[in-house]
């Protein structure tokens, strides 16, 4: 396919990509380059607001040159670029370098380098002799170096050291179940070790030096995931689920524009957020103009040295387009799916694929609506069908699932699923912390918090949009009024100004974005989208510490923004070893009035997870989903012409029907599937 | 199957309801009795607990008696009569008349009398003629009658009227969508027509008697639901998607024993709760006695008379039981499906059967925990399997589904969905008000919110337990202990007396029901259960007023007492027209002491419902769910051993292989299912 092809939001093509480092390369050489992201340049919002509005009215399209934006390393300096490369006209529109106080995300390929200098460092080696450990037994996890305020200007990172499983020394043994009492520290640039680290083993701040935990003494009931590596084999309880769509599914994929179920948008996808959502329509009329989460911060509550610098933003740090999973049919998704491949770019320029980043598929979610009339028994059912963009990320020990689910009711929602294992560290067998748990004898996982930032750039009916929030407020006693004192009335506030926005629980705050100009003719209000937030604990870090300079975006459960062009990571641009300030907080210093104009809202949500006992070896998923929902929006319940549930359409069987049944005896039990006019029903597929 | 060989805890049988109200007939005879309500009146605590114990030991069981708890009116009488008939040995145990502040439930049958009573009155006819409506198309919704604390003793029905689609007068019309502008209110014992109300119609407190609302003004843009009724067919673009179980259900139903999972529990129904959930275990340990959606009270907040009196409490005022629907095969649920079905009792006091009124499936709830070695590329992805057991009622124009979810995990969820019809009022085309919402011309949809409680009986390893709740706080800084700012502690505080508990957002407080005395030698800290409460806004009436007083559990998310036995219902056995002050504040008022013994924890939760026009003409489904999951209760991932998720398994089909993809166009992306090991993971279905 031709650059000429292309939508403008198209993810960055392999060519692309290629076509752009090489660009610079040719730039520096013959000076050896150390590629650390690369992905599609979206264009100005005025210009692509002019596109798409072409685009849906049928117009001719102005031509857009597609644009690559880069950063890189001079190779083993410290010297950072980032530029834009405009690969239709094959020229470079922007290109700096970046302060020293700025570092690049990290890679695999430093990072295994890194690994390597470790395990070859004679001061290690002396280590290991003194934990009766050979070589090959070891494990490790380097990691993105955090902040401690001591020279922020070397690029580091921190390496974490486990030990495979002693009675399996497997490749695929999972080796946090056996953490190493010390850590290393590597200068990525020299590529050199700076110093090892003991790891505090008591149940304060003392570190106990000298005193190895007993790895004889780590035992954990259960230290494995991979099945054949456990100690008992899988159950043989569970029987087969079968999702099976024998017309198909109801989506269709036209490239990276989808259509669903009234629905329209275009997936994109990039080396740091993963996928994004943009120019969604429903039942053809706008409703956001950009989706995509933007952040996320995981901050560890271990006080001491060296946990105290465990905060990893996973997105800036790495991105989610970078270690984007390789979905596989049958494994991560259920039915019919539909599979989209995205690049990011290697250390040497070339671009690196991403094979099956994004999964599609369809699920049922149960009942939308019902409704039985008991005079005459007959029962209404509609199912709600939904439609899921899926992307699970690695990072390290943890997996994120990150979906955004629509719905046929207009919803969209955001749902993260946070699984993996643990970050563990050792403890002696006789302590415990009170800013971790213990998760198996010598092994203690720490108090952190997952905190996540999504990005909502509304365009409901238009991009001029105000946020306000709506509270259910008591009515006051009245005679005539409020005679009972039952009443209560809602009270709608417009913020006016860019910056934070409180929640109020206790009022149940609903948050709502809307069009001002554009009025819903039947509730006579304007039409709008409500935001059902996710109400999370927030940073617990303290003011004016690291973790809480550098994230910004975690002191609030919501933002709003005056809409500028590349304020796209609330964080700040440049993460890793980040110093703050160049985050959010600064964007909403001016304070931009924000009714009516172009704006973003910035939600942060999240979750403390004090590990419990059954996070261990690997850790059930902790969910939290978010939504958006069309208030006043429509003009009646969209979902109204889905067809009715039925029998015929869903083939549903009678667990007496299905052959293991048989043995389980005489159930007591009336069961009448097509059942009599009860007075609560009769059967809702007789007609359909 | 004879009385003999039910478990103490199945439900009341068609017969034993009918031998229980033969005995009380008997006693009265020849006086008419009116039967409210029957169904299984539950041993106590202590002989049920040596029941059950001798029964999960294998012991020679204790012989309990089968007894049914029965209420009833004299015929046409305000004489309010309950008793409890075992019916083993054919003997009252209890029988006493209320006082006449005491209400019984309402029903369909004296409802219906009403009903016609209403229909035949002549200044109702005057009415109809003044809005020039003929009879054959008015419809009636007869309500429970709230209080206004005007004469409390007489027994009431407030009628609701609307009319049918003037447009097709079927008889399945949503009438709701037209709403007539008076209401009846008839006295239930006498049945007699004692007022007739107009409703107000403007946007304050002055009603506008004698302005009609023009019925030929309401003309909503879509007033129907059921589809042969709609302006538009349904739409076509929604493919099958059927849940298939070629091996059959992963669940066993004996009778009401449900085992699944290494789950193994009683479902019990009864008219009033519906589904309870008994001695339920997990892994061979005793998690929880007892489960119950309690009470649940949805209080409207326009401030106006007759609004004033809308609160209704939909399981005390008329039963969860009484109103299940008759769930039919491929209508509400999908997949291989077990129904089981129970019994109420009709007014005459013949059993009244309620078919199909539970049903139980499994659900594929995505992916449970996954992760992928970088270092191997190795992927081991485990699937969240979760059985379902699902009740839905209708209550006039509303339904509500009550879901208990059960997972692999050892986690318990229940989900509460509200759908069916907004209560509609009539208000004039040109008026607004602050207490509810324009759905369609001529139509408002007033606020409400919607409240429930469910009745938790921990059994957490046994019978005595302690409510726990653990704060996340910061550390203040510390040169030595926290030189960064960023450790974060926990902080425990057990509930030492019964009474209501606060919840705090702010520390992200996370409440625990721990056995005290079983340590988890892992954690070294108590084994238990964690409640993830939905965080609600609480009742918004007035502290003083009718719906306070009434309500009372919706005045705390949370409340802990000490068990007693028949302590079930937070509102009062007796909610019908209820003064208040027999609930669960009057059982904590001597603040019983709760720590290491038999507690019971209640979780108020809900939504304020602002109704929005997408409600309209039917709700597309708003749902909460909480959870309960165990925190350090096992030893380890109780997950671990489910067998990985491959495509032998779940057999997924891509969506370029389903025939209606064929025309969609060459996609730019890079399909390989069987993808190579690229950096992020090789095909986790490859070992399997």
């Amino acid at each position: 396919m031709t650059i000429v092809d292309l939508h403008p939001l198209d993810p960055a093509t392999a060519e692309e990509i290629q076509a752009a480092t090489d660009t610079i390369k040719k730039l520096f050489a013959p000076v050896q380059l150390h590629f650390k992201a690369a992905g599609l340049d979206e264009p100005p919002k005025k210009e692509l607001v002019a596109y798409l509005e072409a685009e849906h009215k049928g117009f001719p399209r102005p031509k857009l040159p597609r644009r690559v934006f880069l950063i890189w390393y001079i190779k083993k300096a410290p010297r950072l670029f980032e530029a834009v490369v405009d690969v239709t006209n094959g020229k470079i529109d922007k290109h700096e370098e970046l302060p020293r106080d700025f570092h690049g995300p990290v890679d695999r390929t430093e990072l295994n380098e890194a690994a390597e200098v470790v395990m070859a460092n004679p001061d290690v080696e002396n280590e290991f002799k003194r934990l009766g450990l050979e070589k090959s037994s070891v494990v490790l996890d380097p990691w993105d170096y955090g902040v401690d305020g001591i020279d922020t200007q070397a690029r580091m990172t921190q390496v974490f050291l486990y030990m495979k499983n002693p009675k399996n020394n497997d490749k695929d043994s999972s080796h946090y179940s056996f953490p190493l009492d010390f850590m290393v520290l590597v200068d990525l640039c020299t590529m050199k070790v700076t110093k090892i680290v003991r790891l505090p083993l008591g149940p304060d701040e003392s570190t106990t030096e000298g005193k190895a935990v007993s790895l004889q003494d780590t035992d954990p009931a259960e230290p494995e995931y991979a099945h054949h590596l456990q100690k008992n084999p899988p159950r043989t309880t569970m029987k087969p689920y079968n999702v099976v769509q024998p017309e198909g599914a109801s989506f269709t994929v036209k490239g990276h524009l989808i259509e669903w179920e009234k629905w329209r948008f275009r997936v994109g996808f990039n080396w740091r957020e993963g996928i994004t959502l943009h120019d969604l329509h429903f039942m053809d009329r706008s409703t956001f103009y950009r989706l995509s989460l933007s952040e996320m911060f995981v901050p560890y509550g271990d006080p001491r040295g060296p946990i105290y610098r465990k905060g990893a933003f996973d997105l800036g740090n790495v991105g989610a387009g970078v270690t984007a999973n390789n979905l596989q049919l049958g494994c991560d998704c259920l039915g019919t799916i539909k599979y989209i491949s995205g690049h990011v770019v290697a250390a040497d320029g070339t671009p690196a694929p991403r094979p099956n980043a994004i999964c599609i598929h369809e699920i049922d979610s149960g009942i939308q609506w019902k409704h039985t009339n008991h005079r005459t028994g007959k029962a209404v059912v509609v199912r709600k069908r939904q439609l899921v963009l899926q992307q699970i990320i690695t990072v390290a020990n943890y997996e994120y699932i990150f979906a955004w689910i629509f719905d046929q009711s207009g919803e969209i929602s955001f749902e993260t699923r946070a699984t993996g294992i643990l970050s563990t560290q050792p403890i002696d067998k006789d302590s415990k912390v009170p800013w971790g748990t213990r998760v198996a004898d010598g092994v203690m996982a720490p108090y952190h918090q997952h905190l996540f930032n999504v990005r909502i750039d509304p365009a409901i009916d238009g991009h001029k949009n105000s946020f306000v929030y709506s509270d259910s407020v008591q009515m006051p006693w009245d005679e005539k009024l409020n005679p009972l004192g039952t009443g209560y009335v809602t009270k709608e506030s417009t913020v006016n100004r860019a910056g934070p926005v409180e929640d109020s629980l206790y009022d149940g705050r609903v948050f709502k974005i809307v069009n001002p100009s554009v009025e819903n003719p039947v509730s006579q209000t304007p039409t709008g989208y409500k935001l059902v937030p996710i109400r999370s604990q927030l940073l617990l870090a303290q003011p004016g510490s690291w973790h809480w300079r550098r994230s910004e975006f975690a002191e609030s459960p919501m933002w709003v923004t005056k809409y500028k062009d590349r304020q796209l990571f609330p964080a700040g641009d440049y993460t890793n070893q980040s110093l703050g300030g160049h985050g959010i907080k600064s964007w909403v210093k001016d304070r931009d009035y924000v009714v009516d104009d172009d704006i973003v809202i910035w939600h942060t949500f999240g979750f403390t997870h004090n590990p419990r006992v059954e996070d261990f070896p690997i850790m059930p998923a902790e969910i939290a989903q978010f939504h958006l929902k069309p208030y006043n929006f429509c003009q009646y319940n969209p979902t109204n012409d889905v067809p009715p549930s039925s029998q015929a359409f869903n083939k549903s069987t009678l667990y007496e029907d299905t052959k293991t049944n048989g043995a389980n005896g005489k159930s007591e039990t009336e069961n009448k599937p097509n059942g009599e006019n009860g007075e609560n029903g009769t059967s809702c597929c007789s007609k359909d």
